[in-house]
């Protein structure tokens, strides 16, 4: 199947610059007591996550626990659940991948440890380290790990998300950020134990996988990327495309079949690859509506632009398959493994 | 099942507020000569479909080929695909529609006549009537018609859409602009021939819907409808909204498990149901951090929550099911065909 040939809009993987984020951020912890543990929410694709691990990887992160499962099912064998699990249904699903693999889950109150008890699963304690989101105050850490003990749990260590600060602009700053907040969480490692420590992502990974006694680094937008990581200077490419194709051409403007159903907008529109004409001007349910200047020449309907997506996770989660594409050609089909799981058992 | 069984996060859709909704609307158009289409790219939903067909329709109206395939699959027997259609793997789709029933779709260029030449199917010349997307310049309508006849498609009439209207907060704006709109259709309808004209949403279904000469009406958003719409003060209720749970509750804040791969934010963040405490500070990929102010009873870890979205078709895209409720009990489960259809062929 030639490119060409797809239905738009459609989410294409350059490989070729796919791989070079992978050797790329490899190359980063090859020498290093600090592993990569990739977040698999940035991409939710099996095919993808088995070449990370082809580069060498300490496990892998997931943010829902049906991610954990499908990851379980497919033969991976150590898995973090890098957020807080409650619900009957969810709690199923953290025992459903307990099953298959070696599954770490974080916690950062009595009720989380609570919903874990009698699973076969160890927890990492989460420490809020300055994102307005969840983990436990530095100070309640200890007893959350006394409590995980009491009720047969394996504590083995501590998770802090530095998100406030991955997507800083300013180098320094984001460096300085991730340092405070990393400092916060290693006083606390020691009266938690267990040994994993557990944080950063992709704006962060060089600070915060060089740090002395942080050993494992969550990033994952690394491998396909996006404009807003892109904005930050880091050695990665984006991978990651949106095909669409030009539905009307207009005097001023034309419009392409990809919208705000296609891709995520949390970041901002999406922005035309260098060889499209114009810029995109808004996004509607199924189209971008995208301006031509005067020197611009005009594309015509059928012809096919590229946008490069804003935010990955999101973008991706919109879509059921990934194309792995090499110069024109689709190379594979990769599933999304996008929603939250299976219908509810009745 | 009980609601409070269900795996989150997920769309709970109130089937009350759904009929009164569809009951409101087909009050307006009970005694017109003007006739409704809904909008099938609101909810994806075929079981919400036949309820409005219930309620008398003229028809469907779609925005992709592949809603039309998924409709008439169902035995649907009139879908207007109100978009431009190019490209062979959409080209197909519309085909395949058109062999099970009755398809019209909107063209506004020769490469859009031509893409569908040979094609058992009808065409709308779309004018442009002032939004910055599709639609032929008004002038270009009778020639582009006088194309289609000689290609052999039968031309049905004209399409125009007031989107840059249909959302503006003050109701004589609103009324203003859908009128000036018109008149630029109703203006081109005789040069065009073949009797439909077809425009309007749910802003401007009372404006649009009462202008003679206007044959249907497309609005989508008002069987479901979001904040985005409710602040026009139309008459129909919120009957969506997303169901989460209280993973982490600090001092000031507390997190729920529905973020940007749950909730749309282009027309800014959801907004939580009046039953629950504080306001939606932020959400990120699978999370929602919600502020608390100093009088707000914090929810504990595992409570549910319902928020409001705020725009209701890319919303409802982003999930595979919607859970039609009533009173904490799940009526039914329906599916959403989100998408662009099945993996192209090989």
């Amino acid at each position: 199947v030639r490119i060409a040939d797809l239905l738009t809009p459609c989410l294409l993987v350059d490989v070729d610059v796919l791989e070079r984020n992978l050797a790329e951020m490899a190359s980063f912890f090859a020498d290093r007591p600090c592993g990569l543990r990739p977040h698999f929410k940035a991409h939710k694709c099996v095919e993808i996550a088995r070449r990370q691990r082809e580069h060498g990887i300490v496990g892998v992160t997931v943010q829902i626990p049906y991610e954990a499962v499908v990851l379980a099912e497919a033969g991976f064998d150590d898995v973090l659940v890098a957020n807080q699990v409650v619900g009957r249904r969810r709690i199923e699903q953290v025992a459903a991948a307990a099953s298959r693999c070696r599954v770490t889950v974080a916690v950062d109150s009595d009720e989380t440890i609570d919903a874990l008890a009698g699973l076969d699963v160890g927890i990492l304690i989460e420490v809020n380290v300055g994102l307005v989101r969840g983990g436990a105050p530095p100070d309640r850490a200890a007893g959350l790990a006394d409590r995980a003990h009491g009720l047969g749990l394996e504590v083995r260590g501590v998770q802090g998300y530095e998100g406030h600060v991955v997507g800083l602009a300013d180098a320094a700053a984001r460096r300085e950020g991730a340092e405070r907040s990393m400092a916060i969480l290693l006083d606390v490692a020691p009266q938690v134990g267990g040994g994993i420590v557990s944080a950063g992502g992709t704006g962060t990974y060089d600070v915060t996988g060089a740090i002395p006694g942080i050993t494992e680094v969550q990033a994952g937008s690394y491998v396909l990327m996006d404009t807003a990581y892109s904005a930050l200077g880091l050695p990665f490419g984006e991978a990651l495309s949106c095909l669409a194709t030009v539905t009307t051409v207009a005097e001023r403007h034309y419009v392409v079949d990809a919208g705000l159903k296609a891709l995520a907008t949390d970041h901002g529109p999406p922005v035309l690859a260098s060889d499209a004409p114009g810029s995109v001007r808004f996004l509607s349910d199924e189209h971008a509506t995208i301006g031509l200047g005067p020197d611009d020449r005009p594309p015509a309907p059928g012809d096919t632009v590229r946008l490069r997506p804003s935010h990955v996770d999101p973008t991706v989660a919109l879509h059921d398959r990934l194309y792995a594409v090499r110069e024109g050609e689709v190379l594979e089909v990769w599933t999304v493994h996008r929603g939250w799981g299976p219908l509810v058992r009745r």
